[in-house]
């Protein structure tokens, strides 16, 4: 998989893309990730790609020509899959939204900034609008690592137990039962008793029972 | 504002906290964001703090005692409003939480990573978990940057123009309307003429019904 990451703030991916599973999977060329500083094709010597909005109002637009000349030319160069904008209008992103996307070639992300894109950017190149939540962030840059995470570490080798990205909350749409590791006692708490019984088809049980419960409890949509 | 961040994995949050808001937030002293490295707390020189699930299974489970030691020493040195573990079975952030956080002095965001943490931590000190979406991340870290964004840019001071964030999405459960800067013609595309005429108690009107109109379009469970 190649992603290219487009943004006016790429130095604030720097940490996340170089550690842990993403890391990983980019040292094992499972996936390229290539950042894109927006501000290089800017539409002026004092690298200028935002704008006040037109009928006036707070927060800065980010302009069309940068953003279309910018994905011109990295769609000139392969076919992408989906050129995705990452804003909090966009489609809310889940569990299935991350398996449909771990199977695809190319991917463009866009991080919005300020008060976001001019429209007819959509209107041009956007395939996708995808938003990780209803919440507003200062930027699309921490989307993108999210969404570029709860991609990658699905697709097949990135992860080194496969089995436990599928065992995971949400893979079937229960939340995941309560563990426990060692010690067996500290200060005075105790663990269930299943889990030490060697019973597996009891624990199993016990374990779905748990998950249900607690979807129940905590999150009645999912069910 | 003061915020305790306790990961296994510390790294992979500096760049976010070194750039834009969250940098000037900071710099500005609005906000103190301090790591730990859960590993100091560790049960031995090995520095382990995971141990394989009672019960059998894949993943590791993250232990009590480290994450106990570690809580209680962090609480026996200031109150803490919150204890918050960052986990997909928490209840889902929108922005009225990140609004109600905003205005809290201090909090502690645990990271989780691999399966999980102990149960027993949770029973002993977290009041509040919190999942940034239905989807799975390779641990809490992305989530603690995306919590941490969404609630240091309300509070009052961290954003230049105050008036901005007032007018994000969500704030007023509507998606914003079509944004547009110049050029007025690109490539043939133009913008709609309202937003030309000068007259802003209509253009007001115009984003009005714009914002109903996408949030009903995109997203009918918002109004």
């Amino acid at each position: 998989m190649r992603i290219d990451i487009i943004s006016v703030l790429p130095e604030l991916m720097e940490s996340p893309f170089k550690t842990s599973i993403l890391k990983r999977a980019v040292d094992k060329g499972v996936v390229e990730v290539h950042f894109h500083q927006l501000r290089d094709w800017a539409i002026n010597k004092h690298r200028q790609i935002d704008d006040e909005p037109y009928g006036g109002g707070a927060g800065m637009v980010m302009m069309v020509e940068p953003l279309d000349k910018c994905i011109s030319e990295l769609k000139s160069q392969r076919d992408y899959d989906e050129v995705i904008y990452l804003t909090p209008d966009g489609i809310t992103l889940n569990q299935k939204i991350a398996n449909t996307l771990s199977i695809k070639n190319n991917l463009i992300f866009l991080c919005g900034h300020y008060k976001g894109i001019d429209q007819r950017v959509r209107d041009l190149h956007i395939t996708k609008e995808i938003s990780i939540g209803d919440y507003v962030l200062t930027g699309g840059e921490l989307a993108a690592c999210v969404l570029a995470d709860s991609v990658i570490r699905l697709i097949p080798g990135v992860l080194n137990d496969e089995q436990s990205a599928l065992t995971d909350s949400f893979q079937d749409d229960l939340l995941s039962p309560p563990i426990y590791t060692r010690p067996e006692n500290y200060k005075g708490l105790g663990i269930p008793k299943v889990l030490l019984s060697g019973n597996f088809a009891l624990i199993e049980e016990w374990r779905h029972d748990e998950a249900i419960r607690i979807t129940k409890e905590k999150r009645p949509d999912l069910l």
